[in-house]
């Protein structure tokens, strides 16, 4: 029997940090993968930065391995992970690679890499790489969101004072999250088609209950109105699904729902790993 | 001509204590497969705590066998169920499997699990490790669905004093179930916009005509919102089909079905069996 | 080039019996292969009386052939048919087998199984062995539908005399079907939230513009309510196709066609054969 | 690099004949393939007389060809185009076969058999051995349709004397056709509900700005209700496919399209070719 | 680590020609792997004049790449580049071919032709003969969009001039775009039943706030109903795929919006690049 790496633990200061831009900022994973003892290397990109900036871009891919990696002698599976490991590494100065495992917990993927940087020919050649080593070639795409960070557009200090006081004031306090979910959001033409004070008030309505979540549940939004088939890709880490599954009731009860065209569809629910970990696991049998 | 084994006769008294809880509680599958005689090993869960509790995860995965299987030997086979059955076994102090034959009754897939634990990681770890076993690597997942247990919302003693006395007085009284229906639901945007006083008139109106079906149907109920793709997740037991279609006739006939976006699709239905029965049943040809 | 065997020409006078009960009676197919001469077998069902019964499940499951049958030398498929025959043979005494060949006329499918029985368990068992058999691990599985016969709901001597004695005085006077045609049918919520009188209403406009063709298209209605994805399974035999059209769309016409949310998807058009000639056609090539 | 082999040019004659039936006559395409010198063979049917009678059958099937084929030596892919016209000969007296490609054109297949006989058994049969030759076990079948012929319904010199002449009068002056588009249409419950005189009056507003386009695009139509799932097949030829974006622009702007449920999905577009030269094109690499 | 050749930057003068055509003219892509030295072969087309000119058709067709093509040695895929870009060179004096990288950005292809020509037969031919080359064969079609290039429709000089000149003004000014966005587009038949008055006010208001991005991102319309399941092809160019995605926004909150019955579904993203680079790319691996 194959054993799970545990997450690590990482440190809640990030996070702490990240937690004052609600919906805009999650700290995140495997960051240790990004830090190899490596010398002569390039400088890492600077994770808590890249992650509270705007503009930067954000890939998410779903894969599936395909049946013939397991028809491998588990010899010839040896260093997959390794291989691809170093890959990202080789990226490290300009994009970051977050891993999550999704098999068992989500019927289309066995896992799903997020990926950030702020120039999207660099992101695409990491990812046409990765599918270029030994253990990408094994892998099917399917699904892609390709989405960009923006500053925030309503819950403003200029337009709504109090709620983003709301959102600036908590933050997450909860154990490490083992957890991610990523949700892609559509909204109707009639939710375009409103006033920017009819939008800013349904936003209002959709913030207000979830405050309460802020300390468990942590949050960050990607715009991508033309660059897929979605308008905004919602992605959150945490280590209370009880907690996540009544944020979700909460904003599923706020008229704001009524204009959603798609909410999921997949919703992809992983744990967060470290990449080693992901690739170990996918490529080990007994 | 292989032959399927017959489910296991199970005490009623496990299904009268669970009852209680309606739409809350469905006894269950193959208990003989967590209770193996082993010695050294952890101790297994208490099944009917575990069924009562809130709080579980109840992850359910729908698999098709691939061709491939069926082109290796008898001999190359033989020992998959064992190996599965085992493994299970392993995990037993962590989660509690159960195993649906669907094949020759829906087209999606040919063998069903429905597992249960307090840890959703857990859970992963087996689905992970069953996918690894000789019999996993020909499967693949055709549908993933991953809910968690909550306390009653609606009909409790305090909101709906009758109905609630009236779920509790009555219990299964059929013969032992060899037939699970699963039945995904997702509810509209206009549903969950209704007050709560309005949500539970129309639970109510819905409650009221499932109350004669106690006695030859059993239900359990998870809840899925922003974990998977569905609102919530109905499970069935039952030995009489065509009163489990009156039951959903009965279902289809109150305001609230109006509010239904998704109701199945997929329904899965199965013959409830062990899990080395399942196996058993797939690896073998004549 | 290969031939197609003719559907065999079935006495007429099982039809005119079955057809008492409109949308509730058809007579089948190829009833030659439930009679081989065994000699020590358990007795057949009686194909007459379990059709006309309610409480019997039927089961329809289409299939496509994998493209790796024919990669097999000829010789190789020869006694594929013979295999599936005795099969079917032994499950004589249990349920009911029809086959249909649909390849050429519906892009989903091949053939298409239509098994009766009063126990589901049992029909579940043919269609699990008949995968085992060489030929049906070459077939994949692309719509199983799983419906029940019940006793007429809205066109009873009681409700609806005048109609309900037109549908008993018209029997099918045609030439032996060679077509036969399935059609699942799933209605709204508005639909089933309709009182009894006013679903009633609507089924005597359904069925009155229906009566003219009783004489030339055969019918039979299964229930399916939270057994599959659909709330009913018509099954329709005819040997005038532009009867039929003529009979569809007359049921387009009346408003109760403004409640079906499905209706076909797919329609799945066949030619009534024995079993034997569906397996050896889809078994042969040059 | 392979040549395509260019359309025939087919007489004149044919089409003027045919195109008084205005939505009802094509002439069409590789009529050689139905002619070669055979002495001893059946009389051919007359294409001419086919095409414009009403109670033809014409079943539309698109296939892909399996990515096998190509893995095949270019040895072992010759004459499979003479086995598939030699096929299609010997069944000359009870069908006609079209054949177009469509590789390029549309992404869910690289060709289309359009096939016509007043026994749809017989069509069956030529499907069924279509698909037993060594170039058709290599193909998938992607759709189906089944129609049949019907007289006019609507623009009947009875019920609308004046656009039935228009639609009499012109006749098609272009180009030989090179071009065939097969768009299935299913219309709405509202529609079939409508009363007979308000369906009369939306096909004259459907039909009047049609007129213009009969010199340059050929139509012709079949009723498919219950045979499959649509309503109607419709079909067209031209060499000039900017005026049949005109003309199905303006079948967009009438009430009628309101009606419409389904409006191709798949749209086919394809080159009008002798089955001999689809064969060959598809099996033919560098 | 393979390397993503840069698209090559291209003469601006040609955009600045092209936006005169708002929604009509994109300059584009690979434009040397259309004038190799080749000394005796026919002239290539005037790429410019190709991309003004209406009644050009334009196919789109996306390919994903099939995983046996990875099971070659990489000597065995050595030449494929070489292969297609000669391939492309024999058609120049038919067709033009643009390529795009969509791997690692769009899940369902690998990459994107863009192809024009004023005969689609010939368009057909280039494509069939491109699937019949080494890379080809390992190569499935996802999707396949055929449009036309036809004069402006609503805001010319006569209908609505000041939008016209705002149109005509300005030119692109950006960096040479490095990615293009493809957007198919259908309207639903309540649009199509508007009157020619209020399908351009509609227009003016969909137009007015796409002004101010003509400087950073080049746009090109293809209509298509008829031809495929579409009814326009929107095609972009940008470096800037933040202001695309405002201008996408922008898009999204006219009126005009509400009458989308398809925008997207696929959306396809990718990297401009040469033909030659494109199959080098995806040929290779470590």
């Amino acid at each position: 029997m194959k054993h799970i790496v545990a997450p690590r633990i990482r440190p809640s200061l990030t996070f702490a940090a990240l937690s004052l831009v609600a919906l805009g900022a999650v700290a995140s994973t495997a960051l240790a993968q990004q830090q190899p003892a490596a010398t002569a290397s390039a400088a890492a990109l600077d994770r808590g930065n890249v992650l509270k900036s705007p503009g930067i871009f954000g890939v998410f891919s779903t894969y599936k391995v395909r049946p013939e990696l397991y028809r491998l002698a588990n010899a010839q599976r040896k260093g997959m992970a390794a291989e691809v490991t170093a890959l990202a590494d080789q990226y490290k100065d300009k994009i970051i690679v977050d891993a999550y495992l999704t098999r068992g917990l989500s019927a289309k993927s066995d896992f799903l890499l997020r990926v950030h940087g702020s120039d999207l020919a660099a992101v695409q050649k990491f990812m046409v790489d990765f599918r270029a080593t030994r253990f990408g070639v094994m892998c099917d795409v399917t699904e892609s969101l390709v989405g960009i960070t923006k500053p925030l557009n309503y819950i403003t200090k200029e337009k709504s004072a109090t709620l983003n006081a709301g959102l600036s004031s908590a933050s997450y306090s909860g154990d490490a999250p083992r957890y991610s979910i990523v949700v892609p959001i559509k909204k109707s033409a009639a939710w375009w088609n409103l006033s920017d004070e009819q939008r800013l008030k349904e936003m209002e309505s959709h913030t207000h209950p979830t405050l309460q979540y802020l300390g468990n549940v942590k949050r960050k939004l990607y715009h991508s109105t033309g660059l897929d088939d979605t308008d905004f890709i919602t992605y959150f880490e945490t280590n209370d699904l009880g907690a996540f599954n009544n944020l979700m009731l909460s904003l599923a009860k706020v008229p704001e729902n009524t204009y959603h065209v798609r909410w999921g569809s997949p919703t992809v629910l992983g744990t967060i790993q470290t990449l080693d970990s992901v690739v170990n696991t996918l490529t080990t049998t007994k």
